[in-house]
């Protein structure tokens, strides 16, 4: 049982890149990671973002996968920890063969830790 | 790496169903699920349900089996999407042989998303 | 499908110990849990915590195993639920060969139940 527990566990976190992490890689001089507003939501409602994120909506993300880029990194995050929206766009790019992660405690720890964003 | 993350991510959501497709199943001729309300904790502290819930407290669950129907798909929620009773609920149903699935982001993301509720 | 469901459910549930469970054991003659607080926090930061914690920052953990008794069962908290940083200090206690378990809710469910803390 515990080795399931540990491999349970492994599997888990390799979802996950957290928010030091993805600071670190945004500010080399080629940004590490590419970072996707998967929100459901009009701007209206969003208000913000995370700096320089793309808004690249969970339910078009299917379909809007050409404007993405094989050779890049991407980071997925909804609005809290709570939703299972970022896992849904997770999988979907794992499944096309991108690289990415979601971030640990979604936006609202990323706004919890008073990191960069921007008004949209 | 990826194939283990993918069908962890594949049963991970299979768990899980959204606030939409619950919402869209409810309004057929038929409604497709029954909500049940798995807190623990007495009317007085929960004020009010998901609109049509039955109250199942997690902890009578295990005893109250037989007062549930395997022709039914049922929708169990809690508090908040923090909490691991949902899933508790969603275990001892599957193992019994029901249909069941948590509720994305649980009671506080119906709420947030001012859907039906109800008071009792 | 149902089997695979079924199966992540009981790993997923196993990594975790409910806040009853716990205080039953703190109350026995022989205490049969001792919490870590993993936050990656000063004490100023965060001013108070689970009433007879240990504070061992998940950033220093793998530093200080050996501060830990493998005779014990450790239970790891981190702010809320939504973090991912009780889940790594879990795969570290356990991949050392601990016995350990995250607190379900973290601090904030804790707190929310008015359980006991104290001030740091």
């Amino acid at each position: 049982m515990q080795n399931e527990k540990i491999n349970f566990l492994k599997t888990y976190l390799s979802l996950y890149i957290d928010h030091n992490t993805v600071l670190a890689g945004l500010q080399a001089a080629e940004p590490a990671y590419t970072i996707l507003d998967v929100r459901n939501a009009p701007a209206a409602i969003k208000k913000d973002q995370i700096k320089g994120a793309i808004a690249l909506p969970a339910k078009d993300l299917s379909d809007r996968l050409d404007e993405l880029d094989k050779t890049k990194t991407y980071v997925v995050y909804d609005w809290t920890a709570g939703t299972t929206l970022g896992k849904v766009a997770l999988l979907t790019l794992l499944s096309a063969g991108f690289q990415a992660f979601e971030l640990s405690c979604a936006l609202e720890g990323w706004k919890g830790m008073h990191l960069p964003i921007e008004t949209i």
